[in-house]
């Protein structure tokens, strides 16, 4: 199973670090400390997702994790200086009682805090909880989201692994998909797929929308029946180690689809390539919008384009960069972004999706699943 | 798909402004939002997991939802007097221009917050963010996890469905269990017989590990290859419309397993059956772990009984009552219980679980898979 580097976790602490100008940082978002430590654990699990604290000395770098007993092993793979593993449960020495998870893991945190007097305190708002002594905090959730759009090499890593997995999804849709196949099959045939592929369990979300079901943009896996004539709208988002892909195909049950969905074929693909002539650092994801807008635009769908164009691809989905209108942020190297243009009307559905990496003077196009119905 | 009733869920509020005393009560566990109002949503997409606030007037009963404008489709589904939508991201509009999601979820609570001046407030420690107006408040933890005990019709029917499905899951595994299969197909083959059983997409998690895995009591499926005369423990714990099942199956791969493997068989299902004699309201839940304990050790595998006995499901796993020795909790009417003896050496590997209800005078058991090997 693939991980991030101590040497990547130490590199994205001093660059928090060096951001935040305080001289204590408070971590709570279990995808921060994952990013930071090293430690993974399936959000499935709010006992082991839920109640952690990292503790960050900025001014010596020392850090401290904060976790109860039932996920000590877990806590054991994070980079960190310091484990103080409170019991809640211990279902591992049978010993218990078992008790308040998140009122424990607030109490933990109280414990583990030191004296305040006059430090400076980074907390990432929303995830902080009330009830700790810390009065005036600075917020770092827009440092975190700025560090987190910069890939480092061990996440990219983690996110080219994870797009190889979720091509093995898109390869066995392509063959999945065919009259008198059920969404839910198709599903199915996906799912088993990533988990081959990866050597582990995947856990997949996603849209998987056929017929006039794929009108409605997207959806979970129905029982519906698929259609010949018809195309099964394919958008994998699973997590894999942590790390998200993202990419999307609109593949057809059959030898034969209508006319206008082979013209949104072709309006979906020139969207797709007019999109990445503007993949570089500096421009504002407002424009690449635009770009997917007017391509749709000028093949006859702009009025059935009702979503965003992208957006950035990392820890979550979706993240910054958005490529919507009001977007004025600008790509960055190392960003990793979708690009998703899609229309949706009467005799026609489809969305098509890469994912690219930003590079210094243009993209790498990360995915390499078939983009065209045919 | 099985929902919670509007009548389950102002039951369940009515329960709680009865317990918690105070005038204004603030729930951000999206699980507690889920058993107060009905709306469920995947925590596998944080965007639609994380921050929610849902606002209870206890003196009106008034309920107020805030939430953020890319699951307004979701929230819509809750049933709330009042739907406070903000401003973060409206990719359905394509709009924008996406901000931060975890400290505008802050600022839209603050929003909602009416005055606090007399009020008195009740909070769910560890869950309210910091950084709200305020300061003095009630723990909630306790009351909810007390409430949390005694399911409501509603509540059991998803429980129910969720074992009916898990059944299907189990049925999957022992067809599948064989020499040359990989603990991988298995797991497969597990996931989609819960799809096809649910009619949508189902997360599993669970321990699958076979042979000399099986020694380490639980972990992941793995590309281990699984031979003759060896037995693989599947203990499945997906999560079905937004509850939990629990339950486990050692299951041989062949005819024939060694002798201690046959001993330890008959040893499980006697402490099964003996922990069912105490099933009923009033008993603690360390004499569960204890009787169990009692009956690994009358057929000579005390020593390798490692973890708990058993606790409690819901919406989360696990949770009140803890079966370990220090538990001092008392069943109630309503609790739902998993009973799970294991023991693990090295020429045996084994643990099988029930799930019951416990009832006025005794239990119901609510799982019907197949406990013994053969």
């Amino acid at each position: 199973m693939l991980q991030l580097t101590p040497e990547g976790c130490r590199a994205r602490r001093e660059s928090l670090i060096a951001a935040a100008e305080v001289d204590l940082i408070v971590i709570n978002n279990p995808r921060h400390i994952f990013y930071l430590t090293g430690m993974f654990s399936t959000q499935l699990l709010l006992s082991a997702w839920g109640p952690l604290t990292l503790l960050i000395d900025a001014r010596s770098g020392r850090t401290t994790l904060v976790a109860h007993d039932a996920i000590a092993g877990q806590a054991a793979t994070a980079y960190v200086d310091e484990r103080r593993i409170w019991g809640w449960y211990n279902s591992g020495k049978a010993a218990g009682p078992g008790g308040d998870l998140f009122g424990g893991g607030l109490k933990a945190l109280n414990d583990a805090l030191p004296t305040l007097d006059g430090l400076r305190v980074g907390v990432e708002n929303g995830w902080l909880p009330h009830g700790t002594p810390i009065r005036e905090a600075r917020d770092l959730n827009a440092i975190l989201a700025g560090l987190r759009r910069r890939k480092h090499p061990d996440e990219l890593a983690l996110i080219r692994e994870a797009i190889r997995v979720t091509e093995a999804g898109h390869r066995a849709a392509r063959a999945a998909i065919r009259p008198g196949a059920t969404e839910l099959q198709v599903f199915n045939a996906i799912q088993d797929a990533l988990t081959d592929a990866c050597g582990h369990a995947v856990h997949l979300i996603g849209d998987f929308v056929s017929g006039e079901r794929a009108r409605g943009i997207g959806g979970f896996a129905s029982t519906r029946v698929i259609q010949a004539g018809e195309v099964m709208i394919a958008d994998l988002f699973p997590i894999v180690n942590g790390y998200r892909a993202d990419f999307t195909a609109t593949i057809p049950a059959s030898d034969s689809v209508t006319p206008e969905q082979m013209q949104l074929d072709a309006a979906l693909n020139a969207a797709l390539r007019a999109a990445e002539t503007l993949l570089k650092p500096g421009v504002v994801g407002g424009d690449v919008y635009r770009i997917v807008q007017q391509t749709l635009d000028a093949h006859g769908f702009a009025a059935h384009f009702p979503h965003h164009a992208g957006h950035g691809l990392g820890l979550d989905h979706p993240e910054a960069p958005y490529f919507v209108p009001l977007s004025d942020e600008a790509l960055v190297e190392g960003d990793v972004v979708t690009v998703e243009p899609g229309a949706y009307g009467a005799a026609f559905a489809g969305r098509i999706e890469n994912n690219y990496l930003i590079t210094a003077d243009g993209f790498e196009r990360l995915t390499n699943h078939q983009t065209t119905l045919y």
